[in-house]
């Protein structure tokens, strides 16, 4: 299977991450049939570029579903894909499983990877159950007590002071080098995990538009590959119409759709509470990009408050998500989506992982004798 | 369909929760046949004593059953069942599911639990999404941090000031009085949810051992029903041997069992780090001694220092779980379990519930300019 650079097209034979022209490959377009199965890597056995090593699976991906109320109002059927109960509580171990697939199946003795937040604690499980080292490299700004749900798994945590971005690069670099093998944000092998989004969804519905929080624009280009290649394969009728959703405050894809440009610019001073969607120079955005102008996509920002209100609501559905994960909902708002449109919302991590910031509720102090006027 | 109490034998036409003699009452044996279906209501639907409220599922259940390797050097083959990627991340939601459809059916308005933790955040979450109020009674020691991950989802937290367990039984008498319909730990429908645990495990393998996480009760009670209604179904050959696992530090039902009693004694001074199963008189302690002994099954305790040890074990297998729920692995090493056999652990709640006691990993500090010998 030929890894091919979405920007400007040229083909690479060798496992490369990132094209001479800076930009992610990706692997060329799977098709193929569905077969019966417990887990969505055996349905869509055709659709992956490494047999997926089954026997260290955590049962990631197969997530549920969930019909929502929260589109009534506006006249638009609601499903909210909850990726908050995977087996390290994100979307992040999809991707994960399969890149360690690779890994493991190329001799490779340690992975790593650059994050500090759901990708870090995802890396760090799966190697250690696929049996291999990891080096977790963090910001500085990264919190010991944020790192324990890392370092807990057994991954070898780096804090590294300097700059954040270039960290990115410079690990696919030294990696190639040392043999240790990166799965970053936009891996090519992790960009085919998370088409399982768009296959299980396809398994239960048709969308019509599917809404993605976006940082690195990784998951939007995994669920994008999914439809296309279902479609491409004769599963689907049509695409559904993919919306990049981004914190106003960090929102480089949005901006950049918007001034109609090719490239992202860095966002300079990101400040928004959905910290895991707030990469300033998503690694992806180019690729991005260019899927929204070929397809005919788009792009919305939206503000901390209305994240923080569409985070109140998805938990009065009993879904409790972080910041990030709520941006769909919140968008949904701005949108003009036609009546009865079918929308799914991507809920891509848990709000435990985010528990201080999470809104301190009343609580009522009851003495026992007063119990039964306190529960009147 | 009759409840009746496992250990006076008196049976209940209405749907009380507790008999005269203050046991749990539990409901009379299912029978039935499986079903194809998306979810494990549907699959096992002759089961459930009141038709599962779909329309208000969040997916909870079918639940990954994960081959694990640590029980090689024992010589047996464990599997982990992962009850953390539940809805609200533990097993509960099965049970308040169940509850919460009965009581919707019955026509409460308002439900309440007596919990400081996972069955608390568990029902917060599911009455806002059955449209229902909720009122959470939580002892005078939970602190405000704890009880976030419980208001985000909308129930009101009530802090009681008084004798904990005294309030179980105020709750269930004044719940009745006042039209709430209390769903505690061994609520009779909360028990029948568990019984999904049971139906997964065996649709998946046969097991030879189940080691539960024993607290109230509740859960031990639920999966064993659950095993016993497939047998007397005709759906399994043999009922696996079940195991309650306590923690030393608070055993009563292990206490009791050892000393042949018929009755738990209340633990006076409980103290351990798996505060999740850290019941000093377990409302559901009888039953399960009544089921130890009619099936000739066994409890087992582990050490602070064993859970710990487990619970690290289990995070090196990428499954990162409260303290609590390692005690299962923690027992193995306890038990002389036969070469080969099949055992399953229940893995009830998510580490990120407890991130505060987790073990702080050591974090290696390096400048990006350094970053090449970090990674060597």
């Amino acid at each position: 299977m030929k890894l091919v650079c979405p920007i400007c097209g040229k083909t690479h034979d060798e496992p490369v991450q990132r094209c001479e022209c800076g930009e992610p490959v990706e692997f060329e377009r799977f098709t193929g049939e569905p077969y019966i199965g417990k887990s969505v890597w055996e349905r869509f056995w055709d659709f992956w570029p490494v047999e997926p090593a089954l026997e260290f699976s955590l049962g990631e991906g197969d997530t549920p579903l969930v019909k929502s109320g929260l589109g009534e109002e506006l006249g638009v059927k609601l499903y909210l894909k909850n990726e908050t109960v995977n087996p390290t509580w994100s979307f992040k171990d999809r991707g994960t499983f399969l890149a360690m697939s690779h890994a493991l199946k190329a001799g490779y003795k340690t992975v790593g990877t650059v994050s500090t937040g759901n990708m870090a604690a995802s890396v760090s499980a799966y190697a250690s159950r696929f049996g291999l080292k990891a080096k977790i490299l963090v910001s500085e700004s990264a919190s010991d007590e944020k790192l324990k749900a890392v370092s807990v798994y057994g991954g070898e945590v780096i804090r590294v002071h300097g700059d954040y971005g270039r960290l990115y690069f410079e690990s696919l670099k030294l990696g190639e080098r040392l043999g240790v093998y990166f799965m970053n944000s936009d891996n090519p092998f992790r960009i085919e995990g998370y088409k399982g989004i768009a296959f299980e969804i396809a398994e239960e519905i048709s969308p019509d538009y599917v809404l993605i929080p976006t940082s690195s624009g990784g998951l939007f280009r995994g669920i994008a590959k999914g439809f296309i290649e279902l479609h491409e394969s004769g599963l689907i009728d049509d695409l559904p119409t993919l919306i990049a959703v981004q914190a106003e405050g960090c929102s480089p894809i949005c901006r950049a759709f918007k001034e109609g440009k090719a490239k992202i610019e860095r966002f300079e001073n990101p400040k928004t509470i959905a910290k895991a969607i707030a990469n300033p120079y998503p690694p992806s955005g180019n690729a991005v990009l260019r899927l929204m102008r070929d397809f005919g996509w788009s792009c919305v920002s939206v503000s901390d408050g209305e994240i923080l209100e569409a985070q109140r609501k998805l938990a009065g559905e009993g879904l409790f998500v972080q910041p990030a994960s709520a941006t769909g909902i919140a968008a949904l708002e701005r949108l003009d989506l036609p009546r009865g449109a079918k929308v799914v919302s991507i809920l891509t991590g848990s709000g435990l992982k985010t528990l201080k910031s999470a809104p301190q509720g009343g609580i009522k102090e009851c003495p026992l004798e007063m119990l039964e006027s306190c529960l009147r």
